[in-house]
């Protein structure tokens, strides 16, 4: 493990990324959020990712001079083309016109085709809590789980994220993905030789298992049973069938260098207090429940772990492991 | 059990209502909803809940008088105060306002303040989907699940609803409620004096039971632990901070003739596909997505089980328990 300050850092990720076809701007937008992701603490969508992103560049699985764009627009909706390069620098433009759509008309849905991997999906919302307003992020994956009732991997993860502005300090952070458990504690569990719960994961022809190496060549199971699927379905829909997007089981897996261009979706909507009850009862509600939620002792705001960390990594910079730092500095030489 | 055709039931109901003190419009189409939901097969959310209704009116909980108004309006979006009426003439005209503002801006977000219990929520995405829109639906209900990491009920069991419509057919329909069971399951197997597993609920003192007459007197626990606790807290932040409603601590049980006015919110969604990716893409991958989910013989269409007995029974009525209409008739005369 090295400490790297979080702009060596970006630096770094920027210059692996361009050294791979990355155009200038979306070099940084993706090196921006994967050090972001890093200095939450959320390792596993950080700089980690470089040396996958900058695969997918070399071999044209994301091209690297795509220039993002509105496709179309009419009022509060916006369509986003991410023209098949990496998904950050769509999701920059497909925020900014949520966040200014949404001033406009009270509420906005930017939705994003032809993107790839978005990483950390309440990052996006960073701007619109910024802005006052509140904001949602939803993004599919590669199928990862079945359908309810079904033997075969259809939808992604398929995460949904929430923010919601404070009158003082950080915003109230909500993501989850939408599956039991993340397929990391799966991968930990099957090199450590470990069982795994039942209702974590199903085999490849459909049974549930408590083997991790019969979980990773079958199927994650969705959160909470039923209704995690049926979420699931819900982000599928919402993100591709208004966007344009393919589904998780159109998209080849993001771990392996061959396969295809994703061509995955994303959706934002951001949505204006002033334009509904108003700032001030919105602030008003906003720290009223935290109160009743805080007068529990160990209830937590949720995303201020996260934002916490973050702040102490602007402060010291974050460890990265010697193997990635060697990794990250070939790529960019 | 006496079987009744849809009309007579929807009479019986209306009449019921107005006689306990609401409004021509109110009593009309609050029994429109509670008919849909037997006629759909959800006895718990249909005229088994009039005598309920009427209780609240009666004693003014609920405002028979209470004429619901769009209070504020911009763009796309609009809030709508229920007046403390009963909530399903309000959300009518939220829904109302939803569709033709999405019309106008390619979504729209219609808000309802003093609110009362609004019954299924997937009940009111009909007309969204019949103007060919894809809608959601949120509500808040009175408080029966901890916060994350809590021990004292805050936030209700807050359903999501979701419309996809299809371009022959009825829609995709998915609708959930975020604890991991419903409560009446928790009420049957108390009854019959049953244990529950482990995970759906705590006891009084936020320790997690078995007992299912424990779990009555104490809390349920959300569907998916820590995930469906984080998606209750957002519905509760979107359809109260954003409308000035209340949250699910702060309204009394719809249970008890006793309490507050529940001042609840609920919130709709409504995206317009056309504005967007356009309607023969949506639709292409509406279907696309299907086709996928139906290869897999155990999978169904999520809502065709509730329209096909919906069908029915316009055809030949539905069974009611005779102690019920007896009370529906004295209720009426």
């Amino acid at each position: 493990m090295a400490k790297l300050a979080l702009g060596e850092l970006q630096t770094l990720a920027e210059q692996a990324l361009a050294k791979a076809g990355a155009g200038a701007a979306m070099a940084a937008a993706t090196a921006r959020a994967l050090v972001a992701a890093d200095a939450q603490g959320l390792v596993s969508h950080g700089v980690s990712r470089v040396p996958q992103y900058a695969g997918h560049l070399k071999i044209n699985r994301a091209v690297g001079s795509a220039q993002p764009k509105v496709a179309r627009a009419k009022g509060g909706a916006a369509l986003i083309d991410a023209a098949e390069g990496l998904a950050f620098l769509a999701c920059e433009l497909a925020v900014s016109e949520a966040i200014s759509r949404a001033r406009e008309n009270g509420i906005a849905f930017s939705g994003v085709c032809n993107s790839h991997h978005f990483g950390v999906a309440a990052y996006h919302l960073g701007p619109v809590a910024a802005a006052g307003l509140v904001g949602f992020a939803f993004g599919n994956s590669p199928s990862a789980m079945p359908a309810w009732g079904g033997k075969r991997a259809l939808f992604g993860t398929n995460p949904i994220a929430a923010v919601f502005p404070r009158r003082n300090g950080p915003p109230i952070t909500i993501d989850l993905s939408l599956s039991e458990v993340a397929r990391g504690k799966v991968m930990v569990a099957a090199s450590q030789g470990k069982q795994i719960p039942l209702g974590w994961a199903l085999d490849k022809n459909g049974v549930p298992t408590t083997d991790a190496k019969e979980a990773l060549a079958g199927m994650m199971l969705p959160a909470g049973g039923v209704k995690g699927a049926m979420l699931a379905l819900m982000v599928e829909l919402m993100v591709c069938a208004l966007t344009g997007a393919h589904f998780g089981f159109e998209a080849d897996s993001f771990f392996v260098n061959e396969g295809n261009r994703p061509q995955i979706g994303q959706a934002f909507i951001a949505i204006d207090p002033g334009a509904l009850a108003g700032n001030e009862v919105y602030f008003e509600r906003v720290e009223t429940l935290l109160a009743a939620m805080l007068a529990d002792p160990e209830v937590r705001v949720p995303g201020y772990r996260r934002n916490d960390l973050a702040g102490q990594a602007a402060e010291s910079g974050v460890e990265i492991p010697d193997t990635l730092i060697k990794q990250l500095r070939e790529l960019a030489a």
